[in-house]
């Protein structure tokens, strides 16, 4: 078990985010960054809250070139971003569909960047602007004047390298769904259904101290080859393998990675499929160290998978990014070339179909130190678990 | 407690949807619409998964004006869509940032659309385009021929009206957190953390048959006015307040309401304000009927806390919608002036200040009939219950 790590962040993790940004923006000649979506509005602010879960109101958070960020955001939160280290606090009485926030974060915009100004947004892969369309007509209207330029790499450069901070959230989680999935086979059994088995495994997590289960997937069956599935009614039965794919949260940071478990025995398919993907997992960590590529990483993979006779999958790369989201920036990809440096937080997931119809995945999460990876989950054991 | 409704919809239910959206596009001269955030693409699909906690990849859906919905997915999510009503599935192996299905919903697009076609998508209040900027960019690009206008009102109006199907979910897991809350003395005393007693909740909805318990916010203290917050290691004393106010699931349909409790004693300025939420909500109740206005339900409410010397509250409105998500539309607001009809379910929400910092929400859910509101959450205590 990883000691409890503290919770938030000192004011000084804030500063050097802000500082490291302003200095990027400055090197793109951009006034200000402007940030819509959850993660990069906690990111900056530290404004955490599941209330992102209502689609109703827009939040916005403006990093000039120098000094904090500045929030202009719906009445309803203003004593909470209180309690963060944001000085410049703006509010409007949201939800208030003929204006809700455009001209006051217009008034903002043009203070920080003035006339002619050039604002970086995030507008690229795996980025949203979380806003009525509409209300982005409006806001460029209202600041015409104003160049609104991409600044994904300005949150994909800073999110994809963590703090030491950040890791031992991530590190602690993965203890816990570690400790989670070895205490599988004294809280599941065959004629469980699988919606049974989904309800055990996340009342255990929760009591193991995670502090939320968002993400909870999974399969049984001979084989099977739906990996985002929600549990059905179905029994387990003897001759099952099953899967658990989970991120579980502790304080706003999530593990990802899944498990498999035969129950009673396990078919020879299986068996082998299982093999070639921790071996795969192990070629990965074997190439693993700063100054590689996530497509190094994807091919030394993916050489193991094709050895092992895989009929390919559906998943479209071999791992991702980890971090305050389930998948962050990159992605290990044959040709996603993004060097892996320290710091980085990473997943490890090769796939293969190993008879049509039945996919087999694993994952593992690591953080990547000077001398290569460091495991933050539990290695998987190396043969398939059999629950007997 | 209500009977276990059943998982998913009859195949009935998605034409019904289809059937009412696209005599609504025809209606407007459009000749498809375009989604691509998760409850809609549920709402049309059944497609249902916690893999959109994922940011990488984007998933659209089109309406053409006959027949079934169309999926342009990423590949990973093929099989689940190939277990839904729909039959047309194209996929792309994302993630694949150059091209990360543009010039597939472009083709499909000019399929259903033609050249010179007009395709609804929703941009207005409480809506966003779940796709990066400079792929929607990119899509106009490819479909210049292509008109995008603003279709919010057809997704609006329809999810804003359940079927009973839709109902029955809400309704059960309305009881579960009904039965939740009356558990809460039995359940929470003086003497633990704000975090354990958030931990013991969420596991107690779990244990009780809710699926998952994704927004759950609460405080504690003699007072406090942030109400969207996250537990502290703060000590809840004798004395205390503690609101728990809870988003919890069952099959994809959400609970949103709260419920505060003293422990120990309760002050007169807490009693008195909890008298005058409970009395607005009567007030609410006793005009809601189909053929009044939101704004109506809002008037009615705001009269009672007035006249209990609310200092106003930060939330911005009074209720709201309810459905798959914690919020919808409409807003119980002074301007928002939808008519209320038979089928909707709302969220009553008075609140008020009563002294500088002390916040009091009150919340019930209703779903409207014929002949007035009929409760879904069971009606609070009048009385501010005290946990001895």
């Amino acid at each position: 078990m990883n000691p409890l790590p503290p919770r938030g962040f000192p004011v000084e993790e804030y500063e050097r985010r802000t500082t490291a940004a302003q200095t990027m923006l400055a090197e793109q000649g951009l006034d200000a960054l402007l940030v819509c979506t959850e993660p990069e509005v906690r990111y900056f602010t530290g404004f955490f809250t599941p209330f992102w879960q209502s689609p109703t109101r827009p939040w916005f958070v403006v990093l000039p070139l120098e000094g904090r960020p500045m929030a202009v955001i719906p009445s309803i939160g203003s004593t909470l971003m209180r309690g963060t280290w944001v000085q410049d606090i703006r509010t409007w009485p949201a939800p208030r569909p003929d204006d809700d926030g455009v001209s006051l974060l217009a008034a903002t915009l043009h203070e920080v960047a003035g006339t002619e100004g050039r604002v970086g947004v995030p507008m690229g892969h795996e980025t949203h602007l979380r806003m009525p369309l509409m209300d982005w007509e409006g806001l460029q209207a209202a600041t015409a004047d104003i160049a609104y330029v991409d600044a994904t790499n300005v949150v994909r450069v800073l999110r994809m390298h963590k703090s030491e901070l950040e890791i031992a959230k991530t590190a602690h989680v993965c203890g816990i769904v570690s400790d989670g999935f070895e205490g599988i086979p004294g809280l599941l059994s065959a004629g469980m259904t699988e919606r049974e088995a989904f309800a055990a495994f996340r009342i255990d997590l929760l009591r193991r101290g995670a502090d939320d289960v968002p993400y909870l997937v999974g399969a049984s069956g001979p084989g099977f080859s739906d990996i985002i599935k929600q549990p059905s009614d179905r029994v387990i039965e003897d001759g099952d393998l099953l899967m658990f794919d989970t991120g579980t949260v502790f304080d706003g940071y999530t593990s990802d990675f899944d498990r498999y478990f035969a129950f009673g025995r396990a078919d020879d398919g299986a068996r082998r499929a299982y093999k070639t993907v921790w071996d795969a997992t192990e070629a990965g960590l074997a190439v693993l160290r700063p100054g590689v590529t996530t497509s190094d990483l994807w091919a030394a993979m993916a050489k193991v998978l094709d050895a092992g006779g895989s009929l390919g999958n559906d998943i479209g790369r071999l791992g991702h990014g980890l971090g305050m989201q389930v998948t962050e920036w990159p992605s290990n990809t044959r040709d996603d070339g993004t060097e892996i440096t320290e710091g980085m937080v990473l997943t490890l997931e090769p796939g293969l179909t190993w008879a049509p119809g039945c996919m087999m995945v694993h994952e593992e999460n690591v953080v990547i130190r000077g001398d290569g990876p460091e495991l933050l989950s539990r290695r998987a054991p190396r043969e398939l678990p059999v629950i007997t």
